[in-house]
């Protein structure tokens, strides 16, 4: 098969492989339909995840169909629309006993396109495929399911929920990247009063926009005095990191008022200052998280109900034979507006 | 009266000053039966508390008889007996209708001996007497009262409620001195399974065993080894900061496992470096806070009921006009000895 194989920092190859095959019991073979490319593909591309070796296959976020299956799974069977989490999870662990999969003390964990070969291909095997994959339910297309895969859970647990997103708060959403967007959505599920999206990129102030954001803070604007301006000098309820740099996090401590929540979602490859000086008084609680996918069947049934509409993320399609062409358009979104690009089989 | 002036960092006097009045209606003065000082006075004599202005009187932990009320004042009368605690509230702005007194909006907060003259004094005025005394239970003891101005309400909400310790957990207190003695001895209320105290004083080690930590880390043990031998490699549940200084800080974010909270008790007055290049993907949450005093009506009431032995910590007594040697004696209390020293008037 072909996949798509990180080959050290900066150099990437669309090349054949062998077939992956089952190698425990709890394994599956998945036939990618769709697969997309995450900005953590990005980093590792860049050499800021160095547990990624080269000879690995990236890509953590697919849609297929079972093609085998190893004697111990019970859950799917070959044929069966899947979604590939960006989670894989052992199922057992303390960790994964308790929905904190992405902890899993057990082998999983982020692992898929990290330390185990990735979706990013035209076939994938998945560990612990029982605990795993989600059964795609009727109706959900592939290309919703597959924002489901990554951005959608990891924005809603991580950004959302972590910073305890509440009604009538002021959310701040620092980064208007997939991930700040898909904050920007699942954070109206709580009904804000006010949320204010702040990116550089006009284009992507404009997708804070159509998704729900009231204000929007570019380049030119002040983050602190529109922030403090909308909230009486106070602050904002809730600030949600999606960038992962150390200027957007202190930023977001800046932004946030006393008794407030900071929630990382980004992806850091260098330490942040944590101005404790100032910050010790007020009542401040920040949290950082990998996604659990915990919310990701409730996310799916909102799908297929209507109520969400992942597919507004997608900017780009290709086949799945086009991936270099993929990666060329999303590492240049800036020039191609690119948000969400998938790569389908034909 | 006599009280205990800051004069600029490094400089302090017991002296001669005018007597408090009532200038609000909502104001109470107190006569001082009993007063203690704390390691944020400290702090302010080295300068770092840089809003407390030459000519303030220090202190904000007091017990006192309440001498004079102003006419707005229902819930004291003169001569009653009463716990001034660290936080006034005016009990009407947004954070204190929430009960987050310590964020008043309404001239509220840490002032006493901050912003507005303080209780190492013979006379203190306290503002919104209603809402930032509170009346002594029968049964409970001057010196049992002067615990809960400050250090256990601080390490118990700050500390433990914060860090949401929970029964069967492996709780680290980094720092032993009377805030991490308290944590130790509030977050016991939760029954974890163990409590490690980390400091380097073998003094204040011994006086964490006597109030129930079961693992002691000194200056010679490795507080990351100690920890990960007793988790099994995983990390502590919950770390809770009682220093305050940049180095305890991020010893506690390298002591808890994936999923942990870090719960910030100590004064700082510099920045700390926030590891996100290692932390964004454990799902630790990190809390700062400047007491509420919400928990103080509680913990009163398991004292009279015998609960809580806040007595404890206390290691001197003096009379009130020995402030000076009060000061010298916590000062130097690598030396002394000295947990919480106390003044009372004769």
């Amino acid at each position: 098969m072909r996949a798509l194989v990180y080959h050290g920092p900066g150099r990437r190859s669309w090349e054949d492989v062998p077939d992956p095959r089952v190698v425990d019991a709890t394994d599956a073979v998945v036939r990618v339909d769709a697969v997309t490319i995450c900005g953590t593909d990005l980093h590792i591309l860049k050499g800021d995840v160095p547990a990624v070796e080269p000879g690995r296959i990236l890509g953590h976020e697919a849609v297929g169909t079972v093609t085998v299956t190893g004697s111990a799974v019970g859950t799917v069977k070959e044929g069966d629309r899947v979604l590939v989490s960006c989670i894989t999870a052992c199922g057992r662990c303390r960790y994964c006993r308790t929905g904190a999969y992405g902890q899993c003390l057990g082998g999983g964990g982020w692992i898929l396109g990290h330390r185990v070969d990735g979706a990013q291909a035209e076939y994938v095997r998945v560990p612990f495929a029982d605990t795993s994959t989600h059964p795609l339910p009727d109706g959900v297309t592939d290309e919703a399911a597959l924002m489901l895969a990554d951005i959608l859970p990891t924005a809603y647990e991580v950004g959302v929920l972590n910073g305890r997103v509440r009604p009538g708060d002021t959310v701040v959403v620092v980064g208007a990247g997939p991930i700040g967007l898909a904050a920007i959505t699942t954070a109206r599920l709580l009904t804000p009063s006010h949320i204010v999206a702040v990116d550089p990129v006009p284009a992507r102030l404009e997708a804070a926009e159509r998704l729900g954001a009231d204000m929007l803070v570019g380049a030119d604007d002040d983050p602190r005095t529109a922030v403090a301006d909308l909230t009486g000098g106070l602050g904002a309820d809730v600030a949600i990191e999606a960038v992962g740099v150390p200027e957007t996090f202190e930023l977001c401590t800046r932004l946030v008022r006393p008794g407030g929540h900071v929630a990382n979602a980004g992806v850091h490859g260098a330490p942040a200052t944590l101005h404790l000086e100032d910050l010790w008084i007020r009542n401040v609680t920040i949290t950082t998280g990998l996604v659990d996918t915990y919310s990701t069947p409730t996310l799916l049934d909102m799908v297929a109900a209507g109520r969400l509409d992942p597919a507004a993320f997608i900017t780009h399609r290709f086949g799945l034979q086009q991936m270099d062409e993929g990666y060329r358009t999303f590492s240049d979104s800036r020039t191609t507006g690119a948000l969400k690009v998938v790569l389908a089989r034909n």
